[in-house]
């Protein structure tokens, strides 16, 4: 096999360092010193992949993120865990994320930037996680993947596995939105709606792809997910030309998209190629507040999740631990959304800027919006937009009504009064 | 004002010529010699914008285009009727479509490049048509725009102009799909339903529109918005470097795609930048083929339209004339495909690409495996992506049954014996 190991794996809890050929050749998700799965709890033992950035720095200088283009991972290939060399471009190409992806608004009230990742193949942030797992599922081998998913990785898997021709498998818990099922079941991926939540689909989801070899792209629980969501961090470099935001605020569900982009950008830092972290501001919805809630008092007591935005609805965030890290180590906070705000915010989102986006997205607006005061006029302030208002439509339904239906001879009399 | 008319007006039945300053000044949108617009018929009198491409040729070679990216009009900016120094850049930007949109699959069977225009800001093609509209609405300093629409159109007008801070008036058809009808309305845009289909819907927004001196981006009925449609032609010429596709597969309705498309090529062609058209070819389907049928016998006869693919549903395509040129002077030809073809190929572009596209899009696929032994191996042949397919999900529901919900212990029991 046409492999080069440049990098190995780290226990995000107990910082033992792994070779990355014993880790995948076996098929280890978590830490096989420390790592734990339980019921309603935080994943403990999440594996973290590191590189030798002493030695990258001299290849990827600022001069080389100048000259590439965004949304292709493979153009920085010795910052991934894949080998590129065994795929044909143009397979690469079928993977590509749309380039340029921010919206920047200045207006009397704003002065935004916002990552608007729903252009992505499959309409939201997850299909960052998604294209590296899928790669590495090929370079091992391996022709069958899961998932558990609310529905934004559920589907994000589904499609992308279809553009491979590679089968998949997703487990969902029977509250996922309607299009994010229909958007699944259309790629053709075996769907299976487990009747309880998105932690016991998870787990079910654990359990059948062990018994079964599939890959696993859960959540925190593959680290190629972390790794995959790096590439917004270098995606943003490479789009602002290194004039990175000042503050992020990014929806916050299980954790995995704050820890990712907070390792893209430790990673541009350890590179020598930004000065200073980002903040990233960690928001989450009041009936989903864990990481929130632990970022104040250090516990964690499990609440099943309740909140309009699903995309950022779990009750046990797996990726709890290393998103607290993401937060604190970048200084910035944690900050909690009503359903109210978010959904306001998704009105304010789509009537203001032309921004169409899911509930979590308008939860960071929402949550910018409450802290607006403790940023300077002088910061540059980003707002992630995770997935598109499409992919869950009754929350649009929720503020819009069904219009009347005349016949045109009534509009003519109702408009010409106008 | 700081106006720049390096271009004319020419009529596309009577060929009459027209400074662009009257007809803009005075809001002119047909020949004002010939036009005509008749409940359930074509368009007469269609205008067409053209340039002194001889003139033009020396400032944009092919090393030009080779230096410039796609999804973005104003990096030509003197093949636009746009002045685009009114425009802030960073306004402009807001309008970028992603650039790379072409997926190239190479298979056992099939060797096809998708230009997939789902990633366009509001998720279709008609964005194309929308821009150039609205900037030249801003430059006649109007702040209200109508449109009829079967969804795309009036969902991309509302999306663009929420973006930009334009008012929006669109008045669709009573059968609109629900994703479409709310996705207009949670842009903010005022939408009228009427009681009847989309030609009723055409003339009662011409009514109206002219009455409230909005501005009319009605498809055909406003030149700019085949003017607008035309920068895929030369996005496809930017992104392939010059090697265009030798045929393009087009889901056709009202016509104006095709017509704008033809218009690019034709360009490029005057341009001495390609040496030969693309055969565009027109699909339509069985309810709704007008443009087909005047492919065969040159007669027009008015019937309802009705087919699944809402797009291209069109009983008086208002561009028909044009669209025929364009298919017969490119040496194309017309095809008609049926709801369960075109349903059929909505199933297979997305379980075999990764393709989740509303049906008109897949009625060019449908076209293409309808006429497959027509081509050599040797060409390069495009179809035509123009909508996401979370924009007609009820198409979806069509052949996704619900699945069924079982308890995480169901599953277990079923899926051990895999």
């Amino acid at each position: 096999m046409n492999k080069k190991f440049n990098y190995k794996y780290k226990c995000s809890s107990c910082y033992s360092i792994f070779e990355a050929d014993k880790i995948e050749s076996e098929m280890i998700y978590i830490c096989p010193l420390c790592g734990n799965v339980q019921q309603n709890k935080p994943l403990k033992g999440v594996l973290e992949i590191f590189y030798n950035y002493d030695f990258l720095k001299k290849k990827y200088s600022k001069n080389y993120f100048e000259e590439i283009t965004s949304g292709k991972i493979w153009l920085y290939p010795d910052l991934w865990p894949i080998d590129f060399q065994l795929y044909d471009k143009s397979l690469l190409n079928l993977l590509s994320l749309p380039q340029n992806q921010i919206l920047h608004f200045q207006t009397d009230k704003y002065n935004l930037f916002f990552q608007d990742e729903t252009r992505n193949p499959t309409n939201s942030f997850k299909d960052r996680a998604t294209i590296a797992v899928v790669l590495k599922a090929i370079e091992l081998g391996i022709t069958e993947i899961a998932a558990a998913s609310t529905g934004n990785a559920g589907s994000s898997l589904a499609g992308i596995c279809a553009r491979m021709g590679i089968k998949s498998h997703i487990f969902v818990p029977k509250n996922i939105p309607e299009a994010k099922r229909i958007q699944i079941q259309s790629y053709g991926a075996n769907i299976y709606i487990v009747d309880g939540d998105y932690d016991e689909a998870f787990d079910l989801c654990l359990d059948i792809a062990s018994k079964n070899n599939w890959y696993n792209r859960n959540t925190a629980f593959n680290p190629l997910t972390i790794e995959g969501k790096k590439s917004a961090a270098y995606d943003i470099f490479i789009n602002t030309k290194g004039e990175i935001p000042d503050v992020i605020f990014i929806p916050v569900g299980d954790g995995v998209i704050i820890s990712g982009i907070f390792k893209g950008f430790s990673e541009l830092l350890k590179l020598g190629l930004i000065s200073k972290l980002p903040k990233l501001i960690a928001v989450q919805a009041e009936g989903s507040s864990a990481i929130v809630d632990y970022l104040f008092d250090e516990k964690f007591s499990y609440k099943p999740a309740e909140t309009i935005a699903d995309s950022i609805s779990a009750g046990a965030p797996r990726n709890l631990f290393m998103a607290v890290k993401a937060v604190k180590d970048s200084l910035g906070f944690g900050i909690k959304v009503n359903d109210d705000e978010i959904i306001s915010s998704q009105k304010e989102l789509s009537q203001k800027f032309g921004i169409l986006v899911e509930p979590s997205c308008s939860a960071s607006f929402a949550g910018y919006k409450k802290t607006i005061t403790n940023f300077t006029k002088q910061e540059k302030i980003m707002l992630l937009m995770t997935g598109s208002g499409l992919k869950d439509f009754n929350s649009l339904k929720l503020w819009n009504e069904m219009p009347s239906i005349k016949s045109a001879d009534e509009w003519k009399n109702i408009l010409a009064t106008k």
